[in-house]
């Protein structure tokens, strides 16, 4: 089989050297250009000291992109929806990493991110990037618009749950504890190591963005609340959602399982992690590091009918790259874990 | 003044340790025993090293406890109420740091720590040592027992909105997250190293047992439910409580602000944080290591009747030793923040 | 080709862990048996969360084993020169993790032991396991001893200009920084998250085992010192060599550059880190973090003879599971890579 | 007795707001003024939030400072030569925590800082900021230069050694491990907290300018050569120095014990560590956050003739702040300990 070309708009960034690393070591994959308009000329080693003897690849500038297979965008915010056209002109296939595609509804994007669309016509075309939800779609999509780490978080925690109709629609609320890492590349003083370094902060109680998506994928035309706060920790790596959803009706431990068993158990890259004894009983983001896994974990609160459902990722991973790369193997029809193999440390 | 005599019985701890930090530099204070059985005669700085070179006291065991004035028990869950006669027996003043006496009903008790109570005519004989809400019982008491961490630092958060009887009963969602040190001292492999550093870790989804001092304090007659989930993080020392409630009817930011300037305005050891800038808009525990702070905050959600409040102590000073010296010197009416005044380093 | 079969002695620990990683992933090899007397009977994800989906096999029992082509032992200190006859009887090729076989002289076990050695007539039969010094003897080696972490860290680092003969033999003054993982798995007092976390301590600052094995394979003859100490950090994984060489007459960096390029321009598991800008100028050991790399950088003191060699490691690979596949891979002429072609993560 | 007058050019950056923490609960002080041109007219809370409700000060400008007895200078590196003869118009007393008076030497000056000073006639009217040196100078000084971090820890931990002309003046060889506090409050790329959190870097094996500082204070009038190197580390506040000395005649621990003592017996701030068991058997930096000690340990080789000594600060406090304030102790013949008193926390 010949190899799938592909490029990279804006790899100097934390997820674009992520995908970058995981595109190297495909099989199936030639990479044809990778961009940084900042590193423009230099090895892309200069971004990425992990990747030292491992490529040649120099960076190019967006404005000469060649045409190629799939283009992944690692754009900052907005860049892609303005330049969408001259991305479809470069590749039949595009995988945005941003959160420009991943609102269906204009509506929506406008009230969450606060500015118009703008280019809106587009927006149904993309598929949203969550393969557990949208495998089907993917198989013959053009666009894919990968999802957002929180919300991949949540909404994989939260789906076997409200797809099947089970979960009072008012009360969920949802807290995530994420890593330094979600915030991107660029320091500033609330990422100063002395001032960072051992913080738990919580930085958005209200009004963060991701809510949209989770409301898209999990309302199943109900009227949906999702009671969100973020809170940042000390991790590099990782986001790690508590949620708490409280039942319709009373259901034991062993039907949840069912759902779970049911929604989950042929997925390569969801795990269930509920165990009765050990420190790892529940998902927990740092064995997660580097590999494109989701863990779902939840137990059921005895005294009420709230369940805590506990999911993990990591956020350059399943909350980025990796799901690039794994709604990429499934759009090409090549094994879904193809160069998404690594276990994970431990410990770590 | 004469000095106040006091011994502290189990401290070899890291609440005890504490503790005799504080008592070391108080001015009305002297200390006249420590115990411990696994440092028995050694220089209590053998256990806690920050204080070499500042006393030469020795462990002596808790049977040669003589008569004094105060006694702090710091003892192990159960130890408390077991012996409290003895205790009573050496000390009029008692102040318990453990968990035997802080719920005021016997079933209480027994729902949730799932055994009898050894001593349960004695437990409404205690004042619970929360000393913004029970100042006036604590200037006359004989007993008191100090809060639980995680409860003072929720129960202080949700204090002014449940007083006025503002919240939905029936839906406050509490998640804490917590330092490893609330743990104790005694090492596990769910605190070795390799394994707990940089983990963020569902200790106890739910089922916690500070929940019972919750509802005891924040009830005032009603049903109340607190659905609470504690994650541990790598943090040494801290407590932060995320709070979702969820009001009875709308109100504006001001409104609630004046709400708690209302509660807390004279109050010496909480402060209300929320500020439109900067990193620190909101309380966050890394500040407050070693400080017998409460901080206080909230963010009302524009899109909901949700108010999150922020709330975070040092889990070992106004969580343990911190409140427990408040509490003394309301007692023996001395000035409340006497020995407490250090503010916390920055950075840390 | 057939696979080859293997057997890991010992391999709930951490340095098993990460072979068993390893091993499971590697496309020659079959894994026959995993041993360990804690988790017997158990899957042997209960003892390495991250394999959690990659394996169904279960602990064996020492005594259990059969017969295999290659065994590795991770045992703890002592037990492979007790038993060295037993496992001779299992593998004809032996992989030996621990320290019992890394000495070729009786002598200087003894002195860096404190102790007789079991089996001293096979202290020679063993090949010392840093490929980069002994690759020709591994092709047809039966026996290999793995060296230990620090001292892979500090031989790599200087052999080129030992073997140079270039450095005052009396002077040189080595410090290790080392990660919580090279403790092992097993907990105390010393490992406790509170008393460990944040902390840089001295914990051997003379008279550390592995500078036998650095005098063994740097003296080349000479009556040679190194002046060696070694600091807990905060890490988990991880080793920092910072060397301090005097040498017997000036060399300016160039020089040094080519001698180190000489040495190491065709290994695949070393690389010269030295840039003259950007905040990775010098080898770093977070960005090792589950790669065979050893890195090796240096600085040469303007101002005097010294040159300073910096060289990193991750402990549980290059320092142990790593570094003992790549000999495998040497011993069966399969590409010395395979199974080992992780570039680690940035940011981690 | 009248309260002093102080005032503090350049409060926002960490130094400052530690000094500025100290003296707001010194007895003997009365803070006039603050400056910041960054936080101009703000609380002083805003750059230093341990500080919120503990003043009331906002910040003035360097230009508005008016006369009082004592000033402190924490401004960046250059500012207070340049500026020195309007700083002496504002107060007949200066202590400046800069690098700009440390050294005597016109000469040794401009080659560390590779940069010509602005006012070397002023820099012999300096007393240079150790007390442990320099007590009696510092009694009827008019201006202290307060000693570096790194050379503070360095110069205490080997200062009695070399005082009692002990040690091969050539082989020295000291590595610190340092917090990222020292590098101040400025935010960049290399304190970005991916890429310093969890950190281990080489960031001046040689050159550093601190060790212009030790010769100063070391030499005794021989040829001292310091061989120095500097690794960051995850810390935030500390400094842990590790020097490797070489005895010019073979002493024994004992002897060794009895110059320490002779030395720093009656030291208030330093304090010699050295136990046979336990884990906290040398100095280690985390124990010391907030204090004003210098813990100073040693350990013979019963190899070789080095002595490996372990010394450790807190950087703002005994390596800048505290340090500064001991010297202010000393000037006005306060009791030395005064404001000092905190004995840090454990566990931290």
């Amino acid at each position: 089989m010949d190899k799938i070309t592909v490029s990279v708009a804006g790899g100097s960034g934390y997820a674009g050297g992520e995908l970058i690393r995981l595109l190297l070591s495909h099989p199936n994959v030639e990479i044809k250009q990778i961009t940084s308009e900042s590193y423009y000329g230099k090895l892309i080693s200069k971004a990425h000291p992990n990747l030292r003897g491992f490529s040649n690849i120099k960076y190019s500038g967006l404005a000469e992109l060649e045409e190629c297979d799939v283009l992944f965008l690692c754009l900052s915010h907005a860049v892609s929806m303005k330049s969408i056209e001259k991305f479809k002109s470069i590749a039949p296939k595009l995988i945005d990493l941003s959160g420009d595609f991943r609102l269906q509804d204009k509506e929506e994007f406008e009230k969450w991110y606060k500015e118009p669309h703008a280019n809106p016509d587009m927006l149904k075309e993309f598929v949203y990037g969550i393969p557990e939800l949208h495998r089907e779609e993917m198989k013959n999509a053009k666009y894919i618009s990968s999802a957002g780490c929180n919300a991949t978080t949540t909404i994989l925690g939260l789906y076997p749950l409200f797809k099947n109709n089970l979960v009072d629609e008012d009360r969920t609320v949802v807290e995530v504890k994420v890593g330094s890492s979600e915030g991107g590349k660029k320091s500033s003083f609330a990422t100063h190591h002395p001032e960072r370094s051992g913080s738990l902060r919580s930085y958005k109680p209200t009004g963060h963005r991701h809510v949209a998506e989770m409301i898209q994928e999990l309302s199943f035309g109900k009227d949906l609340k999702i009671h969100f706060s973020a809170t940042t920790t000390d991790m590099i790596r990782g986001v790690l959602a508590t949620s708490h959803v409280f039942l319709k009706e009373d259901l034991a431990e062993k039907d949840i399982w069912k759902l779970y068993r049911q929604a989950y158990g042929n997925e390569p890259f969801v795990r269930i992690i509920k165990e009765r004894e050990g420190i790892y009983r529940y998902p927990e983001p740092k064995l997660l590091a580097g590999t494109n896994f989701c863990d779902v974990g939840f137990e059921k609160d005895p005294h009420s009918n709230r369940v805590v459902v506990i999911s993990a990722i990591d956020n350059l991973m399943k909350g980025a790259a990796g799901q690039a790369l794994q709604a990429f193997n499934i759009m090409h029809d090549i094994g879904e874990t193809t160069g998404l193999e690594f276990p994970g440390l431990h410990p770590i």
